[in-house]
């Protein structure tokens, strides 16, 4: 493998990591987060969620992130949005990709976004038809969540998962992602549903999102990766952990993706160095939550630094 | 993947999980470590070292560990052996197999073994005459440490470690293994190195050992496992976590590789409420030691549970 491909990390900790979390993060702070993750390297990150600020008083500054992220240079920023409202929001914002969850599994989506994924689909259409009337340089991309099984349903059919992937695109979705959202895939089962996903959506299969929950975060990274994936979310220190896994990491940490890729002489363009200091930074604007990933605590090995 | 090979799980707990604590552990706790490792399906477990018990009273009681393990049913009980002296215990003992380290890094090699890696071959050589003509059941397993990588010497050079399996081979060993004993592999190495190896040994290939410091562990099981490797060493409760890297994890937890391996469908015989009650036990047998592993916390998904 004398060049291989470069992966590109989406840091999603600003989104996926804070929701969770009973504190608000001053904005401040997030700005100098967004600063420091682009000076480090990470040329995606998702700002926020244009969610109402009553229900997720965490994002509720999730315009002026974007506002500020466009600032930064060589920065694709994405939001994410639950609904065409939301959707209205991101297009009178600057950002350049919506990502829009559905739920593989009809329990959790009925749950988390009270539709069924067939509603969800529907709403893709109306999200792609508002986008290309008003801007249509902001990209669209769905991410199949509980694509690899689902805590409230269980297991969750992969032809089922094939024929929502379908179903977006037929409604205009400009790429599509599976997400292991709750830390159930292993690294078979995603070699497999990849596989079958590309066959579908092709070079519009986009995106790897996984978890870390039960340790098998990296192992199924590696195995999309091997897949052909050449794009993943993370998010830096392992947040996003359950509330209901007490102890679990969330998900996969940014910095444990890329030792892993640079390990492997993958290039991220991701500055270790500049990485972990983000990680420090991060972990003092949300004292007392623990932080996850190990190649924070254990440093590089030998071979690796210059 | 209709009927995939079993893959077997040796613990090696008793041995590299304790080798680098401060404390001793009763015998009568190793005891029942033992009875409970066999009872939860692991048919293959090191017990101890024949190493001189000054250098590591911790292990000192390994020729009582091997007679008390001999009485428990369908297990292959085996001990490791730094040299002809501790070959000569081990043969006088009824253990089923020594397992041999060889370094194939030629400083670690000095620092631990006080040897070159070709003089420990050499002495591959002399322990392979004393069996044959003492003990000829007894199996000889060459397991090659720091075979990624040296915190000491840094790179390994994946033709030194070529050389070094066709060498011990050709002194009559009948099995040989590949370790990171450091934690500094990747997948894509192990799936290179693993690849030449098994040209070179063919079915004699016969063992994975790899410690998660840098969060990598089970990706390169699961990178050893796609290039047909059968057969992994673990520790309960991730134990073996280097002095010299804090909070870092130690060899891949027993249960993690368990749990990696049952959700992708491949059988490994464990019992899953068995390993984690010997793993509650062990935690109450090293009080202040930190276990590592993440299925513990985070307990199995819903799919899996029956």
């Amino acid at each position: 493998m004398p060049n291989p491909d470069p992966v590109v990390l989406r840091e999603v900790g600003l989104r996926d990591g804070l929701q969770i979390l009973p504190r608000t993060v001053p904005t401040a702070h997030k700005f100098e987060w967004l600063r420091e993750a682009q000076a480090a390297g990470l040329r995606e990150i998702e700002v926020g969620s244009f969610v109402p600020p009553r229900l997720m008083p965490q994002l509720a500054d999730t315009a002026e992130l974007v506002a500020f992220a466009g600032t930064l240079p060589d920065l694709v920023v994405s939001v994410l949005v639950p609904n065409l409202k939301g959707a209205e929001r991101a297009l009178a914002s600057a950002a350049h990709a919506m990502l829009l969850p559905l739920s593989a599994s009809h329990a959790h989506s009925l749950a988390n976004l009270h539709k069924t994924p067939d509603e969800v689909v529907a709403e893709v259409g109306r999200i792609r038809d508002l986008r290309d009337a008003t801007r249509p340089s902001c990209r669209i991309e769905v991410g199949i969540s509980t694509a690899f099984g689902c805590t409230i349903q269980g297991a969750v059919d992969g032809d089922e998962v094939l024929r929502l992937v379908q179903a977006v695109l037929d409604q205009g979705a400009d790429q599509v992602g599976l997400a292991d959202t709750v830390g159930y895939a292993d690294p078979l089962q995603v070699a497999r549903l990849f596989e079958r996903c590309a066959r579908v959506a092709g070079a519009r299969l986009a995106c790897g999102h996984f978890h870390d929950t039960r340790g098998l975060g990296l192992a199924n990274v590696f195995a999309a990766w091997q897949g052909g994936v050449r794009r993943f979310d993370a998010c830096i220190g392992g947040l996003g952990g359950c509330p209901h896994a007490p102890g679990a990491s969330g998900n996969v940490a940014t910095e444990d993706l890329a030792y892993l890729f640079q390990s492997m002489g993958v290039p991220t363009g991701v500055d270790f160095e500049r990485l972990l200091a983000l990680r420090g930074h991060v972990a003092q604007w949300l004292p007392g939550e623990t932080l996850h990933g190990s190649i924070a605590r254990a440093g590089l090995p030998k071979t690796l630094i210059a």
